[in-house]
């Protein structure tokens, strides 16, 4: 039976990444070797990690604009502790949305004051708060643009003159923005980039040197720059794999056309959300995220009767993560609009039923 | 043609592993998702971690002596630095055999105060120091078992008091070692034990929780052992690739058959080096590693015939680090007996023709 995979992260990646990845353990472009058996330093995986950071970078706009891309390890959670040893010398600036934030503004807390902007804990980070300012005196501003968990999505980045940190783990290559409005941005592969095992970091290389503090190799930005990227073996599986996403994300028409698949994917389901007495969306209406839709029903006692229904159609992960409840189907560019129209057609029987 | 993979890491792995893990990129477990989209939070890949994080313990002879394990990402060059967070209050005690142990040095020096009880730095670390003395005063000892790029390794290890950390990155689950004599042990896995991308990190509980430092998250042991080494999404492809490489080594074994092919494949190559009046060892005669052996050419003039010679018998990997020169024949647990005799034989055609 086809499987509809609306898993959270890590989640769906393009059918024909999977054939190629697999076929690569194999053999590896030929060579007689399994791509987990070749060494990090070879040709053949030097041209990978190169290929990866550059393609990275052009689908992002970002060429030649002062930016490197790294593969690193570790995962968001890493970057929140690396973007404050890099950039944090005495105050910085958080905007709190959500389960991610808030981890990444206890780590920071670690290297200096931290100014909490604004936050939505006050209703269960249900919505993106709007007015807020950054203090003058701070050394970056630092948000999440999309919040997986409560299914909440920056629409409008606020302007402001100190460099700009992005947590775009869950939503990077999804949308179009304007990336050089950015200085760092960090995600971790495993939701629209590749499998789990390594992180996108890119960072505008005149931010970085200006902190007093010494700096361990593997938190400086600065030392992975200058190896390249291959400062230490790197995550060589999963930078494959990240390439083989990215060079589909391009010959499927770059992020504006994954914007536009995703947009009618989230179309299609909040539309049944708003129409169907049966759910209520979660997150505020304006702030809704393509990328992950969290809704409950109205009525608890049929839970028990979606969730065999949907299970037995084939649809995976629609749980909703258990500081929200109900469901969320995470929708990530490598999902079918097909996927999203059988969980409507499920939604709309249920209704039929009861 | 069939290749021989002496690659120093990333290296070989044994042959059943990358059909299994090929297999599981297509569909895992007949879960009809591939072990790339899965949730590291799904029962599946749960039992995947606990099977892994078990079943070295069982193979090192750990179990039920209060040690746990972790599968971390970031390298050795990561526990580098996450060793000295962890454990150094005031001072340490480092054997200095090599560029790991140099690396490891630097990076504790930001911690505390760093003593080199010895090393081996005179002779371009071709030998193992065995004469010292760990300082009464020192947080804990650290050293490296196995020097990949000079091929030596620590036969005998001091006794000492103090918690004894060891990176074993490239000799891990290759001989047998009384484990229970360490603290802290430490490998990257793409040696002897997996595709690069995941770290396992063996720590025995009593020694934590000393350091008055506080300790970032993700730099934290105890944080990760709280969380069953699933405080992030962990490096899920390259964790399942280690389990089905420590079932491979459980099935054929354990450590002490590995051990027996690891030494009958170091006295076949050591044997032709020492003979063969073409070719001497790199490294002191007792401190030969049967992972890495690393020798020169006695005359460099046969270089590229040699270098054709074995480039078209299909062999990889052999050419020697840049700070030894020659060749490195690395030997870990998945290279058959039958590659490091082809690399023997071309070594005794070239004797015959020049």
């Amino acid at each position: 039976m086809k499987k509809h995979n609306f898993s959270a992260g890590p989640c769906i990646l393009p059918q024909e990444v999977f054939q190629e990845a697999s076929q690569a353990i194999l053999d590896f472009d030929n060579s007689g070797l399994s791509i987990l058996e070749i060494s990090h330093r070879s040709p053949a995986f030097v041209a990978v990690m190169e290929e990866a950071r550059s393609l990275a970078l052009e689908l992002l706009g970002l060429k030649d604009k002062g930016y490197k891309a790294l593969f690193l390890q570790g995962g968001a959670s890493m970057q929140f502790l690396m973007a404050a040893y890099n950039l944090l010398e005495k105050k910085a600036a958080y905007l709190n949305t959500g389960t991610w934030s808030t981890k990444a503004i206890k780590e920071a807390k670690l290297f200096g004051e931290v100014v909490e902007v604004a936050s939505s804990k006050d209703q269960n980070f249900n919505y993106i708060p709007k007015s807020f300012s950054v203090p003058d005196d701070a050394d970056y501003f630092h948000c999440t643009s999309n919040n997986t968990i409560f299914g909440t999505q920056i629409k409008d980045f606020p302007v402001t003159s100190k460099p700009m940190v992005c947590d775009m783990s869950s939503d990077i290559f999804s949308r179009e923005l304007n990336f050089s409005n950015f200085d760092l941005i960090y995600a971790g592969a495993q939701k629209n980039m590749g499998p789990a095992g390594t992180t996108l970091v890119v960072v505008k290389e005149e931010i970085l040197g200006k902190v007093s503090r010494a700096i361990p190799s593997m938190m400086d930005y600065s030392v992975h720059i200058g190896k390249d990227s291959m400062f230490n073996t790197p995550s060589v599986y999963a930078v494959y794999v990240s390439l083989l996403t990215l060079r589909w994300i391009k010959a499927n028409g770059g992020i504006k056309a994954m914007q536009e698949r995703n947009d009618k994917k989230a179309e299609v389901i909040y539309a049944e959300i708003d129409r169907n007495p049966l759910f209520k969306g979660f997150a505020a209406r304006e702030d809704r995220s393509p990328m992950n839709a969290t809704f409950n029903l109205t009525d608890d006692s049929h839970k028990e009767q979606f969730d065999k229904m949907w299970k037995e159609a084939g649809v995976n992960g629609l749980n909703g993560h258990r500081s929200v409840g109900g469901y969320r189907a995470s929708m990530y560019n490598a999902l079918p609009l097909e996927s999203v129209q059988v969980v409507v057609d499920l939604m709309k029987e249920l209704e039929r039923k009861v």
